[in-house]
């Protein structure tokens, strides 16, 4: 926290605007026939001719060799310590949700508050063996999303743990999540799930003392579960994993004394900007062109944006090499439109690679370009993968970017005379 | 710790094989005379091709401008944090010796185990100034190696502490080593020896509190030796340095779950090697080709191979240019040859550097070639110290390179969600 406390120490406020371009699952790998990378692939003059003007580079979220999940991914990139914050899965779950019921009403979007203690569940079937109660379907014979909602529906309405609030938010098929509000929470728990069939499921279990009471109470609504999906022809219980607390993580606002905004057509990374403080800016449907048309309605109201592009990461996910290299050329006029606001730094990014080669997240750094209007540029003639290793930023930690673009945005005082 | 015990979670395992071929002191810095240096004289067309299809870089193993003798390189190679684990420079010599005399009987090699304490010597002459005893000759006038051997075996047979076992290694002319193993020893011990003659030897003091029943074992240690030696001709006592225990240190399979082996022809390595858990492959003779050999012929065997080439250091610190040249030009076929084996993932470096003209380590980046079947690669036309810097690895700290190389052979599951 050190860093982060001078941090907070010597910044301060100015006008200038900062706007961080995320291109989720950013960075690849080259394609094994014409040896060419996504971002090598993609025809972007805006992006090539920004990186030209930029100082390129590479983000590491948690050093070498490791591979981010999302949360993490952008904890490091808004300048978190990922050894002191940590979004556990069921956080993003509930985060990523459409909503939740409580007591049987539809409550819609719920942040989770620090404290809050939240998980994935899956229906499960179970069945009894020589007198021995074990899941026989974790999935519940992948039960309709329709079906599942009912259940949740019924579950939210017939739950009750005296002194708590609970939250359950409906999911694909057996999927959903459970968030409990009330004293006491603590993450640090194991799983429910046993991850196959044919066993009993685990009892939660605590891995240190100050969970003992947030593990008894997650067992014991597994046990009501049980109970009320009596007579249920596939959701016989719910099996629980990912299981933990809602961070207390300070804002950027509290931080840095910037009003930060997100603009992201996805849930889960309005959450994860609404819990580091971040307004979610409205974005009119799904589209790109949505997302940019939104900032620069906005552009006057904050003095940092994030805008996320989800798709380069989804597609990524399934292996499909030129549908990211496609989504790079559609961003590319849209990114230049951006640029044209009165900027006075844009760092363009992502919170990880995903290679389609790989078709997963990956390890490799992040490209990254940062400009200003007083940036050290060179080395780099497009913006790719390889050429951005040449630049003047050099490989560096994800979370050094946001002080970087402090300082490019001049919000910094000397530190020491 | 927090980052091996993170790894320690994320790593599982599959049937992907890594190779690390380690030239001792590779890198090397500039001629005189030709303004290049060893990797750019030498004509080496296999590494260079390598070099063209990896990620590379430079490897620094403890921080700028810290220069590492070759314990620290080599725990940092294998991603160990120096902060934390440490190789006493008596525990190398041990490691690096024949082996042992205990109770009068040679034993062959000792593997230090965690805990024990070792420490290297010289055997020395004393002599009465004033009444007082002062060291007269800090190396027993160089006494002879067989001469030094018998009074190792001299020393061993009447050495005698309740409760301890002891080790006597001879070593080269008056050099030898001593290990104690037996309950409730601890390094942090200054040195016996004075570093200069015509003042007495130190008192061995600990440095805290944990140490001083260490500390009086060995000062009664040096008391016996000096009584069972009266009467030789030069050999009148022992001078102690570098005390320090062995560490105990997670092995490789127990942090990555990896089956390593070691193919190293200098004693020392193989003991480095085995203190990290990895098995030592029998190496029949001194020869590379031979080195090679044992890979090739115990491939199928194990998960990760560290194959040592030491001559390019030893020649280095003769501060003979043209002999390290010859050295990297005979062993690229060689070189070639562990590439062409079904390896997922081979990194090509060095524990530090040795530049000729320092004729010493060195505190420049380790020049570093990483390749696996989907490494990023670029910027690099040959491999050597210039051109390495131009890489996608960037400089990077030695004990990120293991992280990585196992991240290249998709051992690690993502972090956080």
């Amino acid at each position: 926290m050190k860093r982060l406390e001078t941090m907070k120490e010597l910044v301060f406020q100015n006008d200038s605007k900062i706007l961080y371009w995320v291109f989720d699952g950013i960075g690849g790998l080259p394609h094994p026939e014409s040896g060419k990378t996504e971002l090598e692939t993609a025809n972007t003059p805006a992006l090539d001719a920004f990186a030209r003007r930029s100082s390129c580079g590479g983000l590491r979220p948690y050093g070498a060799g490791i591979t981010p999940g999302s949360g993490p991914g952008h904890l490091a990139l808004f300048g978190y310590p990922l050894d002191e914050f940590d979004l556990p899965r069921g956080v993003l779950e509930v985060l990523g949700a459409d909503g939740a019921y409580r007591n049987g009403e539809w409550v819609g979007a719920v942040d989770p508050e620090p404290g809050d203690l939240a998980m994935r569940g899956n229906f499960a079937s179970l069945d009894t063996v020589d007198g021995q109660t074990v899941v026989a379907d974790r999935r519940a014979s992948r039960i309709a999303t329709e079906e599942s909602r009912r259940v949740c529906e019924q579950l939210s309405r017939q739950l009750a743990v005296e002194g708590y609030e609970l939250y359950v938010f409906p999911g694909k098929e057996h999927r959903f999540a459970l968030l409990i509000r009330g004293p006491g929470l603590a993450g640090g728990l194991t799983d429910s799930d046993p991850q196959k069939s044919g066993i009993p499921p685990n009892k939660v279990e605590a891995q240190h003392p100050g969970a003992e009471k947030a593990a008894s109470l997650v067992n014991d609504i597994i046990a009501q579960a049980t109970e009320i999906l009596d007579g249920e022809p596939a959701a016989h219980t719910t099996l629980m994993r990912g299981i933990g607390c809602a961070p207390d993580i300070p804002s950027l606002q509290e931080l840095y004394g910037i009003r930060a905004a997100a603009i992201a057509t996805y849930p889960m990374y309005r959450g994860i900007a609404r819990l580091l403080g971040m307004d979610i800016i409205d974005v009119d449907g799904m589209s790109h062109e949505a997302e940019v048309r939104a900032l620069e309605e906005n552009f006057d109201k904050y003095d940092f944006f994030y805008l996320h592009i989800k798709e380069t990461d989804s597609v990524a996910h399934k292996g499909d090499f030129d549908a990211k290299v496609e989504i790079f050329e559609s961003c590319d006029p849209l990114f230049e439109r951006a640029t044209e606001l009165d900027f006075d730094v844009i760092a363009l990014t992502g919170d990880h690679c995903t290679p389609c080669v790989l078709g997963d997240h990956s390890w490799h750094p992040i490209p990254t370009a940062l400009w200003s209007k007083t940036v050290l540029n060179g080395g780099v003639e497009s913006f790719d993968e390889r050429q951005v290793q040449r630049g003047t930023l050099g490989t560096v930690a994800s979370r050094d970017l946001l002080p970087l673009a402090l300082a490019e945005a001049q919000r910094f005082n000397k530190f020491g005379a």
